[in-house]
């Protein structure tokens, strides 16, 4: 790209977005809108002619804005807030998603497009817009109320969600099928992958985040998180995953910054001018051929997207046992598309997978949709009162009912301390085993260079492979102990609760430590047994498995406490840091 | 550009940077040596390999950071800052420039080099670096000293004739020689452009950033400066000047807005960003082995540089009035090159006029000199001291009588403030005629243009040419009326002062008058002559020209009152924007 003429389409770009924005603002639309507009004035499809020179620059800038919009989503998302997202969220974003997805490839066969078109949008209907709403919300002035909340718990499982469909559409377009095993593997890893960089970041990033912060110079912040989060996002990208999942990863690892509020700050100038820059290129790309051929779908969309998202969420909202006016307002909030819509649109034609008209269509449901989002939200409260005066009689008593129903399993007193408790262990199980896992994958996938790297010292590779699984063993034995301990705890906490003693008699005790015992052993077999088919490839011959199995029980019984020292410091350091204060975020 | 190299290569560069800046910062090194040695790492010429993909866009996107830099440089500068600068930075600004441009030229012939290489030496080593000497200060501590005060003096001087340079350079490397004549128009004319822009830009850009800073969204303000940014770059180079000229002067127009520090914050991690990559694309462009070949001639010129510029800027500093210590430790603050030099050495390969070494060479010796910095100021009070104790005597009584007498001849009381108020009418009149002399200018430059347009209604080209003449005429009016009154009042001012009653006896009162109505008109006679030379393309036939005056003069007489309401509206808007409290700016 030529200087010159890139200054140009900055200034092409900034100053038409700039008038633009001025004016959607003054008539109370998205900024956003205006963006899109913004490019649609400027692009090559409109007369009287194409404002902007070189293109090509153009989508690579709008794709670190891609990388910045997302990072900036995974900065305010963050794991505490996971956590304390109740039912709710995850009922409505799973039942929203998922009829979504349905709605839209059913949607786009019935206007005959293609399977992969119709799947694309499908993904493009599933996710809402958190910029819309957080904007709608903030002008509306109902940013604190309930429903607002529940919204935003809803908007942070989406996200979540939002990266697997993206990972999952990647492979999907690659292989071309649907096939039951490959979503579940692809997912899996996906998973493992997520679990571990961001246990690993969490322990690692903060505390260097924290380092450089004590140099007190804004500059040396900032240059250190742009390399953190390009150099991630490029790491995600060597392991074919997309940088949209690599940019959101290591912002939510950097929520857990005690330098949150500066990141935020030093981030958003960046963020913003970049994803201007995505926004005008996405009107760029806007047709207005394609927009009249295609309006009678586009239509079509746009209601299925606004109908099904509000059946979809208020259902889930209800089901989770809200009342109906609360689970309204959930329902119509969410009742758009956005920046993700945008993000899967883009994927579809880098992969070359979908068709020219998919990406308009998209933008232009979600301009229709964005439109609607405020007097959405303002009708929510109207129509509320309009159907409680409406629904028939029993209808309400069965809901009724149903919420006290709701109320009476959950578990009270002593049994919710209990189930939190479980719930506690099987999550730490659940990270230790990931950890574990991925050091065995991770074993496997560099076997090759390994090997060439042991053969210097030891020529059998048989040998090489005994010390590669060995190593992989010592590594993962931490984690493996504490996983061991916490199943142990968890045996012991359900022995006591399922052995009772009036149906035991004086078998009681006998009976508890057998279950107590023979659970976390059984479950590590199962672990091991688990792990040697993960690490097949490098697993070695029968008796140096045994010699392997020998030396690890010595190196057990020898630093036992050692490694849970280890362990425990690690786990430590790991709450400390999702605990600590990080300056009164929102 | 492909979007994965494109992140690959920010990766790279923002890790490596980052890893060598909070070295060079725990060896207390500056920073912008660190993201140098990282683009020499990360470049081509050192091994193992080239990391960098896409080198012409890291290079785009370094001449973006110089456009931050510059625009971040003119946010500092401010036209207030300029008025209040003493004496002390004009002469040793001067001092300084004159005899770096001397030093270099003569030592790049010294060499052997070519006339243009020489001349672009003299330019590189002739202004020193506001980074380097600002971190410096900053790290010292020793910003609030008086010495500190008189280095920004000399460093807000040094930008504004930097500017020039660069003009100046650009215009001569097209031409290839320099002639006086052409040089005095070259700056005449950039004069008048900055002198325009600045008035023009002053009484509309603080009014669209207070009217945007309305919708309090940091969002929007910031693109509205990107706009403003980018578009006036871009406007400056169509004219043919440098977008680094234009990056500084809309910074020092936005300087006078009322959300100064706003967009200080906002602009800050823009400019940390595209800066860092400048400095890196620097250190990409270092040959080691042009290093080796050069460094005889590397440390003949760091040598120059330090001597030379201690020596100018001590003398001015001296010269001024300034005692001894003082003057030292500005000479010694200021010996270094940077951020200019490399601009300037940019625009040499740009052009393609200097040779491949003369870059390196200029890096080169702004990493040496820029590494001194901190034990040259340091070093400035020890050395005073010493050269207080070893200067014989009667040189000492020089220096203590030159001071006194520059005391004496300074006006004071009444004189100073007739002083005073003599150049304020002058600096009117100079930029009331700076405007005129604009709009008869740019008349003559769109004539073609206008001429056109008239032509639907006008057919003779030379009632065209009268229209265009009598419309500039009309537009300068109430411009061309300030002066004449503000030259009126200064002509009563001298002729108060320079007809005494004791001298001109009874004849005191009509000479007085003579004089206080015979001046300005002469001066109006002469500028109208001016006039006239300068848009003498445009210049209509006799006939019509008297034709126009004659309106003209009605037009005067008619709305004599309403042209000196509309100025002096114009001047209240334009001086209270300078004079408004920018949220106390350090």
């Amino acid at each position: 790209m030529h200087a010159l003429a890139f200054i140009q389409d900055m200034a092409v770009i900034m100053l038409v977005a700039g008038v633009v924005t001025i004016l959607f603002h003054r008539l109370k639309q998205p900024v956003v809108l205006g963006y899109i507009l913004a490019g649609f004035i400027i692009g090559p499809h409109t007369p009287p002619f194409g404002l902007i020179h070189d293109e090509e620059s153009i989508k690579t800038l709008a794709e670190v804005g891609v990388i910045f919009l997302m990072f900036s989503l995974g900065l305010e998302f963050s794991l505490r807030k996971l956590f304390r997202v109740g039912a709710t969220a995850f009922i409505a974003a799973f039942l929203e998603i998922s009829l979504m997805l349905w709605l839209g490839y059913q949607v786009g066969q019935m206007f005959g497009w293609s399977h992969m078109d119709s799947l694309f949008l499908g993904a493009i209907l599933a996710i809402s817009s958190t910029t819309i709403i957080v904007k709608a919300l903030n002008e509306l002035k109902m940013k604190h109320e309930r429903f607002a909340q529940q919204i935003f718990g809803v908007l942070i499982v989406e996200d979540i969600l939002g990266i697997g469909i993206i990972a999952l559409l990647s492979g999907l377009a690659v292989s071309g099928s649907v096939e039951p095993g490959a979503v579940a593997s692809t997912l899996g890893k996906l998973s493992l992958f997520m679990i571990v960089a961001l246990v690993v970041g969490i322990l690692l990033v903060p505390r260097l985040l924290a380092y450089v912060a004590t140099f007190e110079s804004n500059e040396m912040l900032l240059i250190t998180v742009l390399g953190l989060c390009f150099g991630f996002c490029l790491l995600v990208a060597k392991l074919e995953y997309s940088v949209v999942l690599g940019a959101f990863l290591i912002g939510a690892i950097m929520a857990e910054s005690r330098q949150l509020l500066q990141i935020e700050k030093l981030v958003e100038p960046l963020r913003d001018m970049f994803s201007a820059i995505f926004f005008v290129a996405i009107g760029l790309l806007l047709d207005p051929k394609v927009l009249v051929e295609y309006a009678w779908p586009i239509t079509v969309i746009s209601v299925v997207v606004v109908l099904g998202k509000i059946l979809a969420c208020s259902l889930g909202t209800l089901i989770a046992g809200n009342d109906g006016r609360t689970s309204l307002r959930v329902g119509m909030g969410l009742a758009q598309i956005g920046e993700f819509s945008f993000i899967i649109a883009t994927l579809g034609i880098t992969l070359g997978v979908t068709s020219h008209f998919l990406y308009p269509v998209a933008v232009a449901v979600s301009a229709v949709t964005t439109l609607l989002t405020p007097y959405l939200i303002k009708a929510a409260d109207p129509l509320a009162l309009w159907i409680g005066r409406w629904l028939p009689q029993p209808m309400q008593r069965v809901l009724g009912i149903y919420g006290e129903w709701l109320r009476s399993i959950q578990p009270q007193g002593e049994k919710a301390v209990l189930a939190g408790m479980m719930r506690r262990i099987l999550l730490q199980v659940g990270i230790n085993l990931s950890l574990v896992i991925a050091i065995f994958l991770g074993g496997a996938y560099f076997a090759g260079g390994l090997a060439g790297w042991l053969s210097t010292w030891i020529a059998d590779p048989d040998l090489q492979k005994a010390c590669i699984w060995g190593g992989a063993l010592l590594l993962s034995l931490p984690c493996l102990i504490a996983a061991y301990r916490k199943l142990k705890a968890l045996a012991m906490l359900m022995a006591e609760l399922s052995v009772r003693q009036n149906q035991a008699g004086r078998y009681t005790q006998p009976v508890r430590r057998l279950v107590s015992e023979f659970i976390p052993l059984l479950s590590l077999a199962g672990i091991l047994v688990l792990l040697a088919a993960l690490s097949s490839s490098i697993l070695p011959r029968g008796e140096l498995l045994l010699l392997i199995g020998l030396v690890a029980v010595v190196v057990i019984a020898v630093l036992w406490r050692w490694f849970i020292r280890v362990h425990s410091r690690l786990q430590i350091a790991f709450i400390e840091t999702l605990e600590q204060d990080k300056g009164g975020h929102h």
